[in-house]
């Protein structure tokens, strides 16, 4: 074949470290996926639906740094249109590749198949606009500037970008890039970089006790292992929020627990607001993070590192990026440090299972135990995501939620994304009855690729969530009740997936002995009381009550 | 509880003929739904995802001439969005509500969940704005009002309308409707309607051979029984196009099969091409139902009824309501139908079935057998749909089909909503693996409501109708294997569903035998050759195929 079009887009993608390319097939990208089955380093990944597919593709991009998708006009776009806004949400650089029709087709505004039969297709473009930072649509004259525009704001931005490929663009004629994709990041202003050294200094220098929170976006914006790096050479009192969680190596000195406003652990809350000087770094406040805002920090407190700006007190310095502005306080921390009181506090432990039963505290205390170092540990919003807020993470493990967007359905297709990016590591996904429902179908497509995940399917009949925050024994937070152990060997021919239900607590420890290092997916079912609920979960569902009641 | 919101907009609905509310609750729409199942004569549907419950509200819109969903802010309402979408394309007006986050705190631009972060919560509206004819953000002073506006619009154009429904405004107090909703459309101006009279009766007059179209417009705009009457007193040459078909009792004098352009059965083309003059009934000749745009019909020889415009020749005459051009078209027929040849053709037989073997001839041959009068018949876009294109149906089925939207998996949920409209007549569905594959989660929704539909599973390992567009093949076009009668038992914990996998002609009448009549829902897994496909879909697939490759 000709070199093309979809060629120098699956190029460029493969140079920002992307590897596999989700989605489903539709007419009007079938050509396109010639060339993707073709490409030496890229492969094609179908997923059951397009949302599902969207989910992947986020996953993936949480343990790789980016991820592509690959849709049909209209139908297909649309149905993952939501897991593309999640992407936006919550920051990860996901490229929606859309397969529309020919050029020619759209100019004489045929009344074509998915599309709305008023000849109009930008409709579907315009809606993305809402839910991606940069859109391209790809003519063979400007496809190959215009992909590499579309892939630098979206990577620079750590955002979804759009392109729409026209079938017959997909197979115009490109030239090969010579040069890889500049992603680099301008560098901060040299002027405004020494004000901020001066005002940082000087706000360290004055303050005797200080804490530090960084939370997802340090993570989006590469500062993981310098933030690390950093707590390793002048350990400071440090947390993350619930979205932010396995950012640090949670067993190292100074490391005291997830901060969750009110509703944190008493000893956690102290030392992130009693602090004199808290540095906030990639933080976002959000409802659910702080139990309805409930977080006591003054602008006076903190210094807030935001992913190119950073605030003092009340002093804004624009166009400082993260990297930079993490590196400035992590030097000058080496000079103050010994100023500061140790960091000998260490994160609380789980609540005790005190019932003998198979309940919340008990499930807990059992996923403690199991977790190994390098796990991927998946928590889908709702019971898991705010019961794995109060485990300790072993070294290395990834951990993947979705608090602020909060798609339920999310983490199973994830997880599939996930394992998808890191064939060698143990996937663990901690998924309610109500929220698998939505996405169950990857089941099937992790089996297919022979994935072995670890599924802890959480059987508290309903939305649980749902009931804590209104309505407990109202039908509409009923579901349908499935056999969740037979689903995975009906949603592939071959399957050799172990299955279990379990309904006590010392079950649940002899199955997760044996399903710790299993040859094949693995699916849990883990019969929980209705309404038991973490205590965490409990604060924030009060929270969402009162708000959505107006009463604010 | 006090008169609300909440409940003016429910009786609102109730009066437009909805029954029922499909959905998913999520934390901004349940203090709506206490209302909801609190309301006398609306019931609650809960369904496993949002894109689900969008589908089966159209089915229902199908059946009922209307449908209302109900989803939460952001996740809920997108993940429904290219149901909405499909709603939008195909005119049903499903009336979509989204619970949101209360009003002050969208003024206060919090950073709550199921938002992007940026205290905007405007970007979903204007998404729906691109696929919904009317939108409303609902406060306690306008909303009765706009609840009214927004209904009227949707149903006056028989397209989606969307709600904005603020946690605490479905709470605020409101009056009880003392009049119905007024859903008269505007009679044309007198002079106009005597002008399209007058050239109407001289269009007949000239013309020595007449055909009818009529398809999916004339049905959404009420024109069914007119129709029908229409050609049982002056019976024509009269045909659907795939969209409308059901539309006529396929029985009757004058009924000649479904028209396709120049896929069409010989005798089907020339009965309307040939005629002089062809009168179209709420037909859009759409690229999948013509083959690519092959019908041959010029302005000159057709008089076009759209809804609210009629062309003769090259004349339109605006603001005429379809009902009143049928009116009057019905009654000069009536002076002029001795002049014309008596339409005594009737409708091809099938395809013979000379294999022996299970293929689409046999399949088609099969399901022609097993019909029966008052059957509601749902075909997924695929072999399904052409295949079925071929059938004569018994009198009284209703026939859904999305060929405009094609969005696959719609009939699975379609289904589901189809029945909840209609619990008393027998629902068949008939659907690819591929299609079922992306919405298989309703299957324990119809059990759960007790739904014994027929559900033909049509096995033919993949995306059949892509490998005949491209990449025959491709592995792009492989599914997932799965154990396909296992999941009616997988997804329903009291599952007495009855499945069956026939890989034989003869074994298929057998079991089509047993589930004419069952309690149960019922299965039939149908493995058909991979690449066999009905002659129509080969037409369709051979224009698409040339479309995309930019060839026109």
């Amino acid at each position: 074949m000709r070199y093309s079009v979809a060629d120098y887009l699956l190029d460029r993608l493969n140079e920002c470290g992307i590897a596999h390319l989700f989605g489903v097939p539709g007419d009007y990208n079938l050509q396109f996926l010639d060339n993707v089955i073709a490409h030496q380093a890229l492969a094609w990944v179908g997923c059951a639906n397009e949302l599902n597919a969207a989910y992947a593709a986020d996953g993936y991009a949480r343990c790789k740094g980016g991820a592509a998708l690959l849709t049909t006009f209209g139908v297909g776009e649309l149905s993952a249109i939501n897991g593309i806004a999640g992407s936006y949400s919550e920051y990860l650089p996901v490229i929606h590749i859309v397969g529309s029709p020919c050029l020619a087709a759209q100019q004489r505004g045929e009344l074509l198949h998915h599309s709305l039969g008023d000849g109009d297709f930008q409709h579907f473009s315009r809606m993305a606009k809402e839910v991606t930072v940069a859109q391209a649509a790809l003519t063979p004259e400007n496809a190959s500037y215009e992909i590499d525009r579309v892939l630098r704001e979206s990577f620079s931005t750590s955002r979804p970008g759009y392109l729409l490929l026209p079938s017959d663009v997909a197979l115009a004629p490109a030239v090969k890039p010579t040069r890889p994709l500049a992603l680099t990041v301008p560098a901060a202003d040299a002027g405004v970089l020494e004000d901020f050294r001066k005002a940082a200094q000087e706000k360290l220098t004055e303050s005797r006790s200080i804490a530090l929170v960084a939370d997802f976006l340090a993570q989006r914006f590469g500062q993981q292992k310098a933030l690390q790096q950093w707590m390793d050479d002048t350990p400071l009192r440090h947390s993350t929020l619930l979205m932010g969680k396995g950012l640090f190596d949670e067993g190292r000195q100074g490391f005291i627990g997830t901060y969750s406003g009110a509703a944190s652990d008493e000893g956690i809350r102290a030392a992130i607001e009693d602090a004199e000087l808290v540095i906030c770094v990639g933080v976002r406040f959000s409802d659910t993070l702080t139990a309805g805002f409930t977080q006591r920090l003054t602008a006076e407190q903190t210094i807030d590192i935001q992913p190119d700006a950073t605030r003092i007190g009340d002093r804004w310095f624009s166009g400082v990026p993260m990297a930079q502005a993490v590196e400035v306080l992590h030097q000058l921390c080496k000079r103050q440090v010994a100023h500061w009181p140790k960091p000998d506090q260490k994160p609380p432990a789980l609540p005790a299972c005190e019932s003998g039963q198979l309940d919340q505290h008990a499930l807990w205390q059992a996923v403690q135990r199991f977790l190994q170092p390098g796990d991927i540990v998946l928590a889908e919003q709702g019971t898991a995501a705010f019961g794995a807020a109060t485990l300790t993470l072993p070294p290395d493990t990834t951990f993947i939620t979705q608090p602020l967007w909060g798609s339920i359905g999310f983490t199973l297709p994830a997880a599939f994304g996930a394992q998808t990016a890191c064939p060698h590591r143990r996937v663990v996904l901690l998924i309610g009855d109500g929220s698998a429902q939505l996405t169950i179908q990857e089941l099937g497509s992790m089996q297919r690729d022979k994935q072995k995940p670890v599924i802890f399917l959480l059987n508290n009949e309903g939305y649980t969530v749902e009931r804590a925050i209104h309505g407990a024994d109202q039908r509409y937070n009923d579901i349908t009740p499935w056999n969740w152990t037979q689903l995975p060997q009906a949603m592939f021919e071959h399957s050799q997936a172990q299955c279990w239900r379990v309904r006590e607590a010392v079950q649940l420890d002899e199955v997760m002995a044996k399903v710790a290092k299993a040859e094949y997916l693995s699916l849990v079912e883990v019969v929980l009381p209705k309404k038991d609920i973490p205590e965490l979960l409990q604060a924030v569902t009060s929270a969402l009550a009162r708000s959505n009641s107006g009463a604010g």
